[in-house]
C-alpha cells in the first residue's frame, strides 16, 4: 500500500471510493468533488496495486497559524479492517506536520449513524474537544476532534 | 439610526469602519474586504444620517440546514456605548431568522485583548458553547458563542 499526495489523474478513483460510502449524503458526495475540482484543497491517497482504495482532504484553517481541517477521510468498504484507515490518518498528520501544522482537527456529526467515525476517531488518538448542539440540524450536534501535535 | 441590508455604494463605508478597528490585524481587515468583494455573503449595515457607523457580515454554514456563522461585527469607535452593537446583533439575528436560521454562531478569540468582544457577546445574550484551545496560534484559543432562536 502507498500513501501519497494524490495526482490530477485520480480524480476518478477519488469519486469512485467517495460513491460507496454509505453515510455520504448526496450533498456531501458532491462537495468533495467541487473541493477537488476547486484546487485549492489537498489531498492524499491510499493507492493499493495502482488503485485509489481510500483519500483524506484537507486544508489550514484562514486565519489561523498552524490549524489544518481534515475536510473528508474516506476508506473503500472492501478494505475496511485493515487499518488502512489508521494509516491514512497517519500519513496526512504527517503531511501536515511538514507544512507547520500544529493541530488536526477532525468534525463529524453526533448521529447514532456516525458511531463508527467518532470511534474511529478516538482509536486514532483524536480527542472530543468540543460539541455544538443541533449544528446540521435540529437533533444533530456538530462533534468536534482535534490532534494537537 | 437605519439598520438595513448593505447597498452596492456602501463598499467604502464598511472598509472605512473596518479601518478603525484595532483589534482587528491587517489579515483580518484584507479578509473582510475579500468577502464583500467576493459577493457570497450578507452584509448588513447601521446608517446614521446616511453615513454607515457599523456593520455585521453573516452566512449559512455549508451542509448546514440553517447554521448560520457571524463572520464580522464592527462599529465605528465614535458609536459605542450607544448600543449600536446590540442593536446590530439584533438586525442580524432577524435577517437570520427571515432566511430560516435556526442558529447563529460568533466565532472569537479567546486572547485578553478580545475579553471586552467576548463580553460583549454575553451581554446580548449567546451563551460560550465551546473551546478549542490554541486554534490561531499556540496560546490563542478559539471561543465559540452559540445564539439558538
Amino acid at each position: 500500500m502507498i500513501f501519497e499526495p494524490a495526482k490530477p489523474e485520480d480524480r476518478q478513483g477519488i469519486l469512485a471510493v467517495t460513491a460507496k460510502i454509505d453515510v455520504f449524503t448526496d450533498e456531501e458526495k458532491d462537495t468533495v468533488r467541487e473541493l477537488w475540482d476547486d484546487g485549492g484543497y489537498d489531498f492524499l491517497v491510499a493507492r493499493r496495486d495502482g488503485r485509489v482504495v481510500g483519500f483524506t482532504c484537507y486544508g489550514e484553517r484562514a486565519l489561523t497559524e498552524g490549524t489544518y481541517d481534515l475536510f473528508w477521510i474516506a476508506v473503500d468498504p472492501s478494505e475496511r479492517r485493515l487499518g488502512t484507515g489508521k494509516s491514512l490518518m497517519r500519513a496526512t498528520e504527517a503531511e501536515v506536520q511538514k507544512r507547520g501544522g500544529r493541530i488536526l482537527i477532525a468534525e463529524t456529526s453526533g448521529m447514532e449513524s456516525y458511531a463508527s467515525t467518532r470511534a474511529f476517531y478516538e482509536s486514532v488518538g483524536y480527542q472530543k474537544e468540543a460539541v455544538i448542539r443541533d449544528f446540521y440540524k435540529p437533533g444533530d450536534d456538530l462533534v468536534v476532534y482535534t490532534l494537537h501535535f
